[in-house]
């Protein structure tokens, strides 16, 4: 027996984004079904960080398996990333491991796919301007998204680090097609049509009154408890759409104002896959503000590394790893 | 970066019972002591079998990482082993994975491991003459390392398949310096001094008026809510130690009889953890039945698994990948 290793260059190699918007969005389509399994994150926690397992099943895509993603913020200080991810793709049919794949990179892609998605489904269809607060690995996917399904005309990058902000629009052009400017106030970068938040905030970095009708948000930071990057005070002033009800009132933009009271988590219009299954609306206004509560789920992981798989295997890519 | 992947071949060539016991005998006092984060199997369920991912952090062993294993009972008609695992070590300081290894093997080790180490704490120390119910893989490891911990004179073999049995019997010539018999009958079986049950019945087979006083049993098959091996009536004669009580409860040999309420969970007496810290009692009377039930800890994985990795690396075995 054997198993398919690929590794963190392979699946750059192979995954598009272009590939991983369907797949992700056929995932959070069987979610919104109630069509998938997919138990709890488990956390294990270390004195510099922690360890989360990620299993999930998706029938309809025959997709099933585990992702293991670990967060140490100061690991940038020992010159090694802050997130890094594997996965593991087991046979339904019989459970054998099929392939086991770096997850790094890919956890960024579907990350960015479901912005890209749940703007798809909640911001105006002509959405022409984006602002991006926090411009890490994450901002880099939720735009290379966005510009795959609205033609965008500018990028408003704002960052605390004048230097990530530049090397962010710099980078840009090799997948952007349109203008990509530095800002330097957090009213410039909300001047848009799609908000997206990106940063390791503990405390709301947008404030209501900077967000004008209409404007959707993708909330992406925020996907721990404590964690928080809106006011408040925009959460009611919006339709708040997450990706999973339990892992977002856990750990995501809502957990902090629903654990002090200041948003209820029966305020929350629905969950994006209900959306994608027709069950519930999404935007019904041009004027309301929408905000994409974003958390990652394991049932994106697997969908987008079941793909990898099929695909390394067609294109031959990838080491064989005698197992048994 | 790199990890490390060790096929099954791999462990096999490196992990030795000598080396597992005082792994998973260290394992088990920190679970006793309450120094260990060993978060609930989670489970996926699939037409055909599931999949169980198992977490574990050991702080004094600095070992951690995830066992991902199936149960697939129809595999053998394909070709395939029922059970077969994959593990991912990570560095707790870091997050980073180590490496990743077959764990089917492991797991056939660490499990015989346990039997041993809570026979050292249960049996009888002149133990002499060992009955085994169901000679498969299981009992293969318990016979293993129940030979490295007492001085053994029989071992009597019962499977409802007489060519089990036999082939049993002949292979552990391979690891075992006493006599090695086939019996047909549930009474001989039980005729010593420490029976091993390793079947996947789901109910019982093993009278209580078949047992002697004095006894100890490793109850090893029952590891799934509905699996059952032993006459309720021999629970409530003995003093029942189970590996861990909530998975005990939820899956182990108590399972049934608790739900039935046949059995009750304050009658169970500890955690074998627990007696290796010397915070209860083990064997307190020559007469007395003592009964180990064992459903497998992901922390006797992740132990074993950290003791291979490093004998791997020590002897340049297995094969590293570039991951990113």
């Amino acid at each position: 027996m054997e198993i398919l290793w690929l590794s963190e260059d392979d699946v750059k190699s192979i995954l598009t984004m272009e590939d991983a918007i369907p797949a992700v969005e056929s995932a959070f389509a069987e979610h919104g079904l109630g069509n998938v399994q997919m138990p709890p994150k488990s956390y294990l926690y270390y004195e510099h960080g922690d360890l989360r397992t990620m299993p999930a099943y998706i029938k309809k895509l025959g997709a099933t398996g585990v992702k293991i993603v670990n967060s140490h913020p100061g690991n940038p200080e020992k010159g090694l990333p802050s997130v890094m991810a594997v996965i593991i793709l087991n046979s339904f049919e019989t459970g054998a491991p099929l392939a086991l794949m770096g997850g790094t990179y890919l956890t960024a892609v579907r990350t960015g796919a479901a912005g890209g998605i749940a703007a798809k489904y909640l911001a105006r269809r002509n959405s022409k301007a984006v602002g991006i607060i926090g411009a890490g690995a994450q901002a880099r996917t939720q735009v290379m998204a966005l510009a795959k399904i609205f033609d965008l005309d500018v990028v408003r990058v704002l960052d605390k680090s004048q230097a990530r902000a530049m090397a962010f629009v710099s980078d840009a052009r090799s997948f952007l097609d349109c203008d990509c400017v530095p800002v330097s106030d957090g009213r410039d970068a909300c001047d848009c049509d799609i908000l997206v938040t990106a940063t390791p905030s503990r405390e709301p970095v947008v404030r209501s009154d900077w967000v004008m009708e209409g404007t959707h948000i993708n909330a992406i930071g925020a996907d721990a408890p404590g964690k928080q990057e809106l006011d408040p005070r925009l959460l009611r002033r919006a339709k708040v759409v997450v990706d999973d009800l339990s892992q977002a009132i856990h750990s995501g933009e809502v957990n902090v104002p629903i654990s002090r009271g200041e948003y209820r988590s029966d305020e929350i219009h629905a969950q994006l896959g209900e959306i994608i299954a027709g069950k519930m609306p999404g935007r019904e206004d041009v004027r309301e503000i929408t905000i994409f509560d974003s958390t990652g789920l394991a049932i994106q992981d697997i969908a987008v590394a079941s793909l990898v798989y099929r695909k390394a295997k067609d294109l031959r890519i990838g080491t064989v790893l005698e197992y048994m």
